[in-house]
């Protein structure tokens, strides 16, 4: 079968698929959920095993050691899996819930259902962890999905795949609800970006690279996930203690995320009170300072930040600091260079803090807390299928409701319009 | 000026005006609405003159005669125009509502909080009365926005964002707020859908042909407002009077607007007691019925409706009608052909309303009403900029809300995450 064949069968299936699913119970979708659970738990030694086939060519093809970390199931890894289904299976259903149901002058009631998005197209690199929570949370949305993960990590999605399909099936439900790409064709992505019969939305989750090619590329909207360009702002009336547990907190916790602070933004009246003591925290900690010529001047041996550090994620160590004159230098800064992903501000103002609020425009907008907070379990969304960086459909974390809508629905009882 | 360097100039105001918007309170934003509203009334006759223009090209050019009757300009439109902007004045104000703020295990509280999309590019065909409703809508939901109307409206399009112009300004904001594109160069809309520094969502409204057109070549999300092929399904357990008014009424209260009924489902069981009587009512109108073999036994000189009729949006007295076995029949009947618009089940059986409300994916899902109720008025969004056929983001007829997006702002004392 040539590759358009074999898509467009793979997108035939999944829309039939999907209108079983935005139709079923909601105890049958948690069934299924715990079924595939299970599934894996029995097959821990089927799913090693594929995954050590995945390793080793990892290995032969000299993939560096963070990758090959990532790619390499343990039973660590299969046991993480398992808890992420029976989260999700615990979470609420968010399909058929009714919002805002009200009477109108007309006599009819009106509100709004929330209702699955049809076929979701998730594609995604290395981790095979991400094709058991991608699943679920499709599932639990009542969305079929089509995965497409890495091709380093074939065999190992291709047997994740069985465990849920066979999961699937022991809950009454088809196992063609999620299936996972067979073939490691390139060919393939694009069919899947450009089906829009079947497919109704695409999340990318990988780098930016991959982001941008693919949003390019497709003619189905992309729940795009680009970059963390974070940033913490000191006011001149921040709490020190707080000022300096978060600003180590958004720069130290995790490196390579994408709600890591990369730029530290300081009021010019605490800087030289401020800094000195904290740069001392980040270089205990291994990070490299890039400044501004003020900062330069507080911070011993300090490297002078330059146009491109206020626009690169660094992903790393490495973080870049400027003393601003106030608040509304800070929020230009940040309006600027940031790239609307999550941003705080520390002050003890409420002033200033209802000002940042309303004013930066970003995905997550903080007072007196760290940037590592944005993420879905966090917030309270259960699990998180992304960050979205758009601004239509959904902004920041995306947990079950980012992958339905809401339709309206009308009651009435033989009313006509007028 | 070459077309890129002037899109690219307004694109840039464009974007500047939206951040000023942005943060405007409400109470500005009202004043502004109202200070348009006198100046449309203040310039009447400078309108009427100014759209003369575009009638007597209109004219020359051989426009026939239900889109010379759009395009004209009367005491009435203006009036109407007026009305809408005093409306929208009277809204709530969406931007800056903050939603769900609850408190997490981590000590940090997490809302949502609404905010404009910032820049938004409508094209729409000859109306000029678009050009006041979208304004109006895109200055309450804070939101600076780049008009593109019909090249036959360009004199009463000029004019009227010249009132508008005058009425921003008269309340503090830029006047660049609300930009008419003045040149009728069809490359200024290749270039406003695909400036995606300056644009946040296309909103196209007019012909199915323009909204694909646009949506096949913008780089920029686009909210599409596609056909309304809506369905009313009498079900066996209707109540027959309630069937009655509620066919008569979507199929005849207007013909060309998308949320009228194109194709009548009728369940066997009582298809010979209600199809006589139905297509006199229809007759008298003067409707044209195009029918199953079943109604055509029971209407006299009934068309024998094609596959093709099942797939057309008529917006004409044209009703194609099909005698169906069931409920299951329906529902697929309406899921394969129908456009996901508007439908509507005439029931009385509990069971069967809870299923079509819940079975049927469409925008509008409706139990003993009208379809002609699917409408942004009706619905108490007080006006709407189009009837959202998509599932991402607006599903229906979009409001305030839909010109907006939510934000997460996170409430901390110092949190950092452990």
């Amino acid at each position: 079968m040539n590759i358009t064949d074999y898509m467009q069968s793979l997108g035939r299936e999944a829309r039939k698929a999907g209108r079983v699913l935005s139709r079923t119970e909601t105890g049958i979708k948690n069934a299924a959920l715990l079924a595939i659970a299970e599934e894996l738990e029995n097959n821990r030694e089927y799913l090693i095993q594929q995954n050590g086939k995945d390793v080793q060519s990892g290995i032969d093809n000299g993939l560096d050691a963070a990758l090959l970390d990532r790619l390499e199931l343990k039973d660590k890894g299969i046991a993480g899996m398992v808890e992420g289904l029976q989260q999700v299976a615990a979470l609420p259903d968010p399909v058929g819930e009714i919002n805002d149901m009200t009477y109108r002058p007309s006599g009819i009631q009106v509100g709004q259902m929330r209702v699955p998005l049809g076929v979701i197209g998730i594609i995604y690199e290395s981790r095979p962890n991400v094709t058991v929570d991608a699943a679920a949370l499709c599932l639990k949305s009542g969305n079929a999905c089509i995965l497409r993960g890495g091709s380093e990590a074939i065999h190992s999605n291709k047997a994740i795949a069985e465990c849920i399909g066979k999961g699937l099936e022991r809950a009454g439900l088809p196992a063609t609800a999620v299936q996972v790409i067979e073939t490691t064709d390139r060919a393939a992505v694009g069919e899947l970006i450009t089906m829009s019969d079947f497919v109704d939305v695409i999340v990318p989750r990988g780098g930016k690279g991959l982001i941008e090619r693919i949003s390019k590329e497709a003619t189905i909207p992309v729940i795009k996930h680009l970059d963390g360009i974070c940033h913490v702002y000191i006011d001149s009336e921040a709490d020190l203690d707080k000022a300096v547990s978060i600003a180590v907190n958004a720069k130290t916790h995790r490196y390579g995320v994408c709600n890591a602070m990369e730029t530290l933004l300081v009021h010019e009246s605490l800087a030289s009170q401020i800094l000195p003591g904290l740069s001392a925290k980040y270089r205990e900690k291994g990070v490299e300072l890039r400044g501004c010529l003020k900062t330069c001047s507080l911070i011993p041996n300090c490297q002078r930040a330059v146009e491109e550090d206020w626009q690169t994620e660094y992903l790393a160590p490495i973080l870049s600091i400027k003393v601003v004159a106030g608040f509304d230098e800070a929020v230009e800064h940040i309006n600027r260079y940031g790239s609307a992903h999550t941003d705080a501000i520390v002050t003890e103002n409420y002033t200033l803090a209802r000002r940042f609020l309303r004013e930066v425009d970003s995905s997550s907008v903080m007072v007196n807390a760290s940037t590592r907070f944005a993420d879905g379990f966090e917030y309270g969304l259960g699990a998180e299928i992304g960050i979205s960086t758009d601004k239509l459909h959904a902004r920041g974390p995306v947990g079950l409701s980012g992958l339905t809508s809401l339709k309206y629905i009308v009651l009435g009882d033989g009313h006509v319009r007028q």
